[in-house]
């Protein structure tokens, strides 16, 4: 999918939510563990009630790798039922030296065709670029991310610029709005303003908000740019607001809440 | 493995040699082809021919993930193949938020039991706890990595301190030597001895020798501590040193070559 395609259905569908399928054994449904593949036909069943309502879907790879080729199966099953309507990121938080990161950028584009993977900068420039030669593919680049843990290293200075903003600035030497994007969390609104600032074209994928306090109102207004910019993540308040026989419903509900807040901000 | 059991293999092999198995389908010898899982039957060669050899070996998950599901599956016919004998590094450079770092921790250490997994440190405390919570388990944290990206962001200073200092100094605050090492790469060999003063009791281990350009000597002499404390890794020179039928005896005979300078540098 092109950045002018994702601009479109953000347009069309009125909401910039993609929600986080970081689907877990022991928190689904108990009734559901009676099929083949428990994960896929959970996820399934919430693609099917949320697709009209959400413009990208993110799978937490981590959660299907826990159940080895089984789960890593579980993901390819998931990322084809996706499809191509909507913007599938592999939350993979990869990156290693450039032979390496084309490996990891084979898996993901071509064998399952996801639009984008999150991918963690440490290692710099030669470990991020091998993703940058897939066609209408992004990269979206840890910067700050929502946890506590990002203050860490994130947050280091070196004349007056900080570890994530380099990244920021490095990183669209390397590519540009068309490919890359950036992780930004929502625990961070006061510098949603300056950051936007820092990358004015590109996308930013937020992380953080609901579960992890980060506010919707406060990012967007921060955080907007004119094709609106923003892609915000939910997962957990989604996925697994209902418990029961009816959990996609449920889902649905939480998932048009939300909708209807973008929809507002959008306007 | 413990801390104690590596420090004894590598006396009674006089060897601190890790093998990488970044196995690539397109790089390994035609005649195994004929098998239902060529990168698997490749792999098991290897280790037939270099046991003796090496303390450790290391795949590169990257490589199986570019399979798919049946690539994963590889992998971990790999990892029950390698056995116990040897320090098994899943060479995977993850890190996420704490919940899904556990996922991690349970696909490589439970599993497909890993003594050791490679871990980002971008995201700082909350992603790397969540792997020391397994007993005998080991994270290697990237600190100092070969590449040259490594300089984009490693290498910034904030009061005197680079980032991969802090990224040392931190990490051994939330672990200890027996459960935490760093990846310091072989392209540095004149920071092994500022790094071993800042970490004298953890392990190093250290990619880059040979085809990177780093010398064995050189980082031996300056990042041995009074146990040695190294795990030099080498991949494309042993694992390719042959591309014919006779592809795991020159396999061995590199492997025995780097063995033979570990013993004179051990002495």
């Amino acid at each position: 999918m092109t950045r002018q395609e994702l601009i479109k259905i953000i347009k069309q569908k009125k909401s910039y939510l993609c929600i986080g399928l970081d689907t877990d054994l022991e928190k689904i449904p108990t009734h559901l563990k009676k099929y083949d593949d428990p994960i896929f036909e959970f996820n399934k069943q919430i693609i099917d009630a949320t697709k009209d309502l959400c413009i990208a879907y993110k799978p937490n790879v981590a959660f299907y790798e826990a159940y080895g080729s089984a789960g890593w199966k579980s993901l390819e099953k998931t990322a084809a039922y996706i499809g191509d309507e909507h913007f599938k990121i592999a939350d993979a938080k990869r990156g290693d030296i450039g032979n390496t990161s084309a490996r990891y950028a084979e898996a993901f584009f071509n064998q399952m065709n996801f639009d984008a993977i999150t991918v963690a900068p440490y290692m710099g420039e030669d470990s991020v670029t091998p993703f940058l030669k897939f066609e209408n593919k992004f990269v979206i680049l840890l910067a700050l991310t929502s946890n506590s843990g990002s203050k860490d290293f994130q947050l280091m200075e070196e004349n007056g610029e900080h570890v994530y903003e380099r990244v920021i600035r490095k990183a669209n030497n390397w590519g540009n709005a068309d490919n890359m994007m950036f992780v930004i969390g929502a625990t961070y609104p006061e510098y949603f303003h300056d950051i936007r600032e820092l990358a004015p074209d590109n996308f930013f994928l937020v992380p953080g908000v609901g579960a992890q306090g980060g506010d919707l109102i406060e990012i967007s207004e921060n955080g907007m740019n004119d094709v609106c910019g923003l892609i915000v993540n939910s997962t957990r308040e989604i996925i697994y607001a209902g418990n029961g026989e009816d959990f996609a419903e449920k889902a649905r509900e939480k998932a048009m809440e939300v909708q209807k807040q973008m929809q507002k901000l959008l306007s």
